[in-house]
């Protein structure tokens, strides 16, 4: 039987800086999104883009999501590989990776690619034509304003949709992505901004349904809007990543609390400048990221929270700068701790709480597995595409 | 003979996004350091943190370089594998990795540790006594107030210095890193910089010698520092990481030009947003990293500097900002292109410079080298801890 209690010796054991994963946090936010969208009546697609790690991923599946959303074909790649069929191929097709994809989908893979223009949809029929391989292509639907997608109401979608269809591709669907609900920090404007996702979307596939054309799918999602929608009425699929981890930018976003961020970085102390109110520790921004997601938000956490080696965060200490493999320990505001040195001690192991979870992930070779206070096995992450 | 022409097919066969190193570029940076070192009359150990590639060090030691700089003890156990001795680890060392040290000593690595604090050094006294093993050990001193490291002139300096020589740590010198000068943009400031650190680290030496202590190494460095000191004079070594990719960062600084930058990120459009006037490509933050390092200077490129395939800047035209796979292109400032998506179609290659190459390099598991416009190797860089 696993003690609840932390095993301290062991965590001492691993090198610093390193990635835990709070294997009951994680559970639990799978379980809260599967359980919602259950409720909510759709399928439910992970990114998986968030961990890029197969046992992660596995356990995502096991609760009930079906297929998985990846943002590289080297992923695509790497869960077919480890048996994962249905994948979708979230980032817009461009001719020179039509050959990755069409390798893919001679092996079995049943892969989704995603077009947002007549250019792109021209560019899929074409090499469809020239290589006798057919394609399952969604057609991306533009919902906020953040990025990519053809206006819902366009004439374009009409055409990329007539396109895609006659020029001899499986029209699948529709799919968006609603980014800009990550600026956002009140349920109402979460809410309001879930709505406008799902509303859009559906209208978009109204109109190809209209035309004539097929939409069996229509796919929204991120994990705020997720987390938010009170109705999907049309919809049949929701795609999110982050909430598997769950993250700093969560927290101000106002979709998780601290106690459901599943990853840290364990980090040791190594120095101090006491008259700065400083110390030093091994995690610097090669294990943090760069990623300063939580500068605009109300709560700016620096390059992270500081919590106890059990995960509980301590309160107004935050990473508050980064070098390569130096991150600075300070009190939050313009007052200095004076007993840093006392406080944090040369050789104290803390845990930072990331501010983007798929960033600083996206750091390391691999997840050292923590349940109930023991580690349990690494889990391995891929990178590069 | 490699023809001078760039092979644009060849690159069009990589996928992308991926890490390019102009190797021309590159071996003239190498040169242009280490000859302005030996003039200096000064020892150069280059930092491999910015690269963690083998290939690349051996063209750094090939030049004349004498001993390497690690950021991790990792890099340390790589390098070391391959046939490096003589390597100094520049992270302050704290008790927990101790062991992992020593066993790369008892390997035989000439490895050297730092410490800038009783606390440390006592640690590493107590260590070696436990365990049999004896240290070369520097004293990292602070001659610009910006992160690590004991002040030139204070009582602990001499303190330490006590600890680890009567301790029977060998004594081996004193050691700086003025990363404030990163800050700088002017020649003048640059040069009274290098100065600063080289007499504050000069004085940290002669005050140890002073009281009978050892200390016959003096390393001082950063690239802006190395480029700019007009003297060395008790100097012993020079330590630099950057300058053999240099990025836009430094060439904010002002030593170097962006002809000189050798990484840069090969990506393809894959869309348009017209009326914003913007073009999506598939380099994001996991190509670029999500260093902002232009965001404060004279200079803010976004995530990255536009360049043709050729590797010449487009000029006006920057990574404005970046999603995780997806980058926004567009033109510098107010004045959108309503051309975008004629300019760049979708599958156009382009290459981007990068804010910061330690940050960008660390994001691909390989670079591929390119020379004369013909794509060479791909040499593996290794990450993690």
């Amino acid at each position: 039987m696993p003690s609840p209690t932390l095993d301290a010796m062991q965590l001492h054991d691993l090198s610093t800086p390193a990635a835990l994963v709070d294997t009951q946090r994680m559970q639990r936010n799978i379980e809260r999104m599967q359980s919602r969208m259950n409720t909510l009546g759709v399928a439910f697609r992970p990114h998986v883009k968030t961990t890029k790690c197969l046992e992660i991923a596995q356990m995502q599946i096991d609760a009930g999501a079906r297929g998985i959303t990846v943002s590289t074909l080297k992923e695509a790649e790497q869960f077919f590989a480890a048996g994962v069929t249905d994948i979708l191929y979230a980032v817009g097709m461009a001719a020179p990776k039509l050959k990755q994809a069409a390798a893919l989908r001679a092996k079995g893979c049943a892969l989704k690619i995603i077009a947002d223009s007549a250019e792109s949809a021209r560019a899929i029929v074409q090499f469809s034509k020239e290589h006798q391989q057919s394609f399952e292509v969604w057609i991306e639907v533009d919902t906020d304003g953040h990025r990519s997608g053809v206006k819902p109401d366009s004439d374009d979608l009409i055409t990329i949709g007539r396109l895609l269809h006659e020029g001899g591709a499986t029209l699948g669907g529709v799919m968006t992505h609603a980014g800009a609900s990550y600026d956002l920090h009140t349920p109402q404007a979460l809410q309001a901004m879930a709505e406008q996702e799902r509303s859009l979307c559906v209208l978009a596939a109204q109109r190809l349904r209209a035309a004539g054309l097929p939409c069996p799918v229509v796919s929204v999602g991120s994990t705020p809007t997720a987390l938010s929608a009170t109705q999907l009425e049309g919809v049949t699929e929701v795609r999110a990543g982050v909430y598997v981890f769950f993250d700093l930018v969560m927290a101000n976003v106002g979709v998780c609390t601290l106690q459901d961020v599943a990853l840290s970085v364990l980090t040791t102390v190594i120095g101090h400048q006491a008259d700065k109110g400083w110390a030093i520790v091994d995690a610097g921004w090669m294990a943090m990221s760069r990623d300063r997601g939580t500068q605009k938000q109300t709560h700016d956490y620096g390059y992270g929270q500081i919590c106890d080696l059990a995960g509980q965060p301590i309160e107004g200490y935050i990473l508050s700068a980064a070098n390569q493999e130096h991150g600075i320990l300070s009190r939050e505001g313009d007052a200095p701790d004076p007993a840093i040195a006392q406080r944090f001690p040369i050789g104290t192991a803390l845990r930072v709480l990331p501010n983007h979870a798929c960033a600083t992930g996206a750091q390391f070779p691999e997840y050292h597995a923590l349940t109930a206070g023991q580690i349990g096995p690494a889990w391995s992450r891929f990178y590069g595409w």
